[in-house]
């Protein structure tokens, strides 16, 4: 399926310099989105995983549809503030300035293995600092699953040791 | 199965005053997540659906799951200045504050008939904002679906046209 002939293209969104991939297109057509879900969940299925990561907030989508898939609960990793209880923080640099994520502290048990889902890698801050919260409360990153990856930015770079699968590379 | 003991009360988050319900040991637990996916796909697997829109950013966990269970495409209400290309907006008030969401034009036909979930319906703004969008794109709310209804703030009154379903009352 190509996936690039129906992720659409926006120049200077959010910002001037910026071209923005949307995977809006993507989700609303229901033979795409499972494609995309069904190609994770083949990648996935037969490693050991027991819980899986969605980052805000287009991750959320993918990852919740993915761990009804296999069988597995589902953890948020939200922008600062937006979870309450007991939380770890990461701050880490993005595409367009930084920012800083949180966990719940007991979502991650010790030993947990953790699939980490986003729309979209560019830099690779924002999953690196998702895998560096999971690991500081004992949890092992089984791997990665994004939709898009624009390789230029060479996110991938800050995430050598682990397993990445990405379906459409930019 | 019961959600309530699940769903764990922060008292003053985000701010002081507000009790927070958090459904993210509900979302941990795959049993219970399944539950709420498949309560929400019983209410609605007969209705006539074309479209499941999710809103920003809870909203997205479960209109997703739900959307590829009832085999229908996805669409996000986001907060303002989220979604690229030709949008719609709404402003409302919300339980703690304004706020305005929006739609991509495009991802709405005429008479498309659609269904609205998100994790918590409590003033109704936000869920009332995003039948707007929908209605004044020419598409039909065929209903929604919540997993917690904070039942004092009335949220329920100010959608009163629609079918509406939730599954945890406080």
């Amino acid at each position: 399926m190509n996936l690039k002939s129906i992720i659409k293209e926006y120049a200077d969104f959010p910002k001037k310099g910026i071209l923005f991939r949307d995977i809006s297109p993507l989700l609303r057509d229901i033979n795409t989105f499972r494609y995309v879900i069904d190609r994770f969940y083949e990648e996935y299925k037969d490693k050991s995983i027991d819980i899986v990561v969605g980052i805000e907030s287009r991750g959320f989508i993918f990852a919740a549809a993915l761990a009804l898939k296999l069988n597995k609960g589902m953890v948020m990793v939200r922008k600062q503030g937006k979870l309450p209880g007991d939380t770890s923080s990461k701050s880490y640099d993005i595409e367009y300035g930084n920012a800083t994520m949180e966990i719940q502290r007991a979502s991650i048990k010790k030993n947990d293995k953790v699939l980490i889902v986003d729309d979209l890698i560019a830099t690779g801050g924002t999953a690196k600092a998702a895998a560096e919260l999971i690991e500081a409360l004992g949890g092992e990153v089984a791997g990665f699953a994004f939709v898009v990856e624009l390789s230029e930015l060479r996110g991938i770079d800050m995430l050598k040791r682990y397993k990445v699968f990405s379906l459409v590379r930019y």
